[in-house]
């Protein structure tokens, strides 16, 4: 698929927030894009794949979760437009992850390959930063959720996902925003009737 | 206190694991370091403090934890020694943790005030590497626990944790390796008495 201005435009704008990146290195990173879409329901990863491809959101959602052993789900995270999403564990250890990554909603997203990427980092040190600012993103973003579940009870975490992710209420099945949340589907029902929510 | 050779060599030989450091590069670091002691019980960190310092464990032991709201303690992790100890959420942020880093052990520990670290790093893009690889590392020790959490029994929690760091056995307390391990005292003990392991 081909890549427009646009599209490009709103990656580059994501990476000038980490570090100042001269022209020509943007231009050696946008020949390393490829964009893919992906129809509702269809998978960006699944547990055993070794992946080596980072997305970069352009249109659509993504649920990212765990299958357990008794083959119960584990909602880790949503991926919104503007936003990176990677089995980024698989990527960084070169080995299969345990994670699935669905669209939940027809999605169009850049692809980039790690390894090219990590070879165009070696010609210039601006990438070091935004790859190091990215992880640095990823690892916050993880201590916060591990905080958030356990000093917020069910009610302020769901208040607290409402504000972040308006959207998500209309997209997202009830029982993964419950497993997001670390909450059953029925605390998730009841909570929401408190907030006189409209139950999905 | 002073920074003797065998000190510094350590750091060094963790730091050059990452990346290649030129020696000039080197001695600019080890301008930065500073050395400090902490009894056993001594705090490294609290919640609530704004850290800016990463800690190399030079001699010690040291425990993460967290206490929620109605007291109880979360143990988040260990920190052994040639491993860097750190709140580094509170200094990714620059804001304060709620975090609680304490010494088990008498603890040596080499600081290093990140902020200087990050000065350094302008100048050389070894230190970019350095500092990208120290984040993932970090990371992926995150997405491992996640993970250990999710798809192993306790039992095969409790066995790969003894085989991981077996002198954490003699040196925590039975209820903080339990809290780490996501199970009851009552359980592991039970483990340990079926793994034919004393008792603390």
């Amino acid at each position: 698929m081909k890549i427009n201005e646009r599209d490009f435009l709103s990656i580059r704008n994501m990476l000038s927030r980490f570090a100042y990146v001269p022209d020509d290195q943007m231009k050696a990173f946008q020949a390393l894009l490829s964009k893919a879409s992906y129809r509702k329901h269809e998978y960006f990863t699944k547990a055993g794949d070794a992946q080596c491809h980072i997305g970069y959101v352009l249109d659509g959602l993504f649920r990212l979760f765990y299958i357990d052993l008794k083959g119960k789900e584990y909602t880790k995270n949503f991926m919104l437009p503007n936003h990176l999403v990677a089995a980024y564990n698989s990527i960084l250890r070169g080995k299969p992850s345990n994670l699935y990554i669905q669209a939940l909603k027809d999605s169009e997203v850049l692809l980039i390959d790690h390894c090219e990427w990590l070879k165009l980092a070696e010609s210039h040190c601006c990438w070091q930063i935004v790859l190091r600012k990215i992880t640095e993103g990823a690892y916050l973003q993880k201590e916060k959720r591990e905080s958030d579940l356990l000093f917020y009870d069910a009610e302020t975490r769901y208040v607290n996902f409402k504000n972040e992710f308006p959207d998500l209420l209309r997209h997202v099945r009830q029982h993964h925003i419950a497993s997001f949340l670390g909450m059953s589907p029925e605390t998730l029902s009841r909570i929401k009737k408190l907030n006189h929510d409209k139950c999905q």
